[in-house]
């Protein structure tokens, strides 16, 4: 598979990513860009977006990003320090930046973006690669 | 405003952890713990719970606990390690520890646990604490 | 060889952590607790021990415990909170606890405490194991 | 003072950072770039640069480079991730990136690099921005 199709097929059947609206808008070789909508749904008691959407928006950029190199890769450790409060009605923007390709561990910095290109959150993924391929 | 007045109220305005369906089963000044259940909406491409919902859960600990003390306090960074992963139906513990209790810093260690009481993920949240109370 | 033989012969050969002067005091399958005291030469501007030689107290536990399993296991990602200012003269213990054990990956949390058994640093580190055993 | 003169105070007390032999390449406001040599003494049980080496060079960038606005600044929560081994006789940059410079809290990425440019760790700093000011 492609990673295109990697990704893809990961996003079709990724419930809670599409529960947040998560939409694909690049992809290559160990990189990948996503965005989404905040909404009313997704905001904590101070009106602003909860943590942990921007959170989950990163972590599936990571998923998507180290599966691209067609072997199947887990979470190991992921950091995210929030900069800057997000808005309902705001689209962010996820963008991957593959630090470490190796054979068996991958590094990930993922920087979140709001509609101005202001940095609102920095995330920081580890992931370690199993051998599991992914095929068709 | 007491420490289960201050969590209650923010919990009441946060439309995303009600969204996960959070319940708070304790609190006092420093800490909490609160619970919620696995839901099919919640999963991942491997049908397994997505990462991004534990984060959340133990990101809502983190802000509710660290706001017990009185102040406005607002997350600087977290990181969360995946240990073991979760099924749809599981109902998921949340119990902080507060590490630090500074004037202006807090750290907080948030375990996971699954309905086994295994370790399911480990998070760690510093804070800072602003000057603006909370009053009725 | 047992967990003791590969640690002693890990310090036996590590540089750094002899200049150090740190010293082994426990040392178990996956958990080890080892001790040094603060010297003048290690202090930062401010006068107080510098965050990078509790760090490497730290690193050289995380090390030591994540290689007791019998094969070489490599540091992924490490991360520390100084919580207290340390002074010249203290001795500081730094007690390792394995939050996972896996196959192919490891978490350990690593507590630093000093003379009054206050805590002046946690530390995490998540190690990944190679299939290069331990042999004499 | 400068953040020049800020840095140069700063390096010519911290008796660690010269034991490791660190020197000032740059300084601006909110920036440094350091360097040092590996040396046998800051070797481990492999003989490869310990990690802790690395960590306290980029702990040191990150206290100068936070420090340069003129207010002392205290680091709250530091990771590394050791990407590539580093053997003695190599010499070590490590360059700030000030991610935010907030009234109260920043937050710094540093990068690691051998002679050859390749980056050999990831550092990411948060600090906490006191009230004292330097000052002659």
């Amino acid at each position: 598979m492609s990673p295109r199709q990697i990704v893809e097929h990961m996003l079709s059947n990724d419930a809670f990513s599409r529960w947040l609206g998560i939409e694909l808008v690049e992809v290559s070789e160990g990189n990948c860009v996503l965005r989404m909508q905040v909404r009313e749904e997704m905001t904590n008691g101070f009106h602003i977006l909860h943590g942990g959407v921007s959170y989950s928006l990163a972590d599936s950029a990571l998923a998507f990003a180290a599966n691209t190199h067609g072997r199947h890769s887990l979470s190991v450790e992921t950091s995210i320090s929030h900069l800057r409060a997000v808005q309902p009605g705001e689209w962010l923007t996820a963008r991957s930046s593959e630090r470490k390709a190796g054979r068996r561990t991958g590094v990930y910095d993922i920087e979140i973006l709001n509609d101005q290109q202001q940095c609102v959150a920095l995330f920081r993924g580890h992931v370690f690669r199993t051998d599991k391929k992914w095929e068709q």
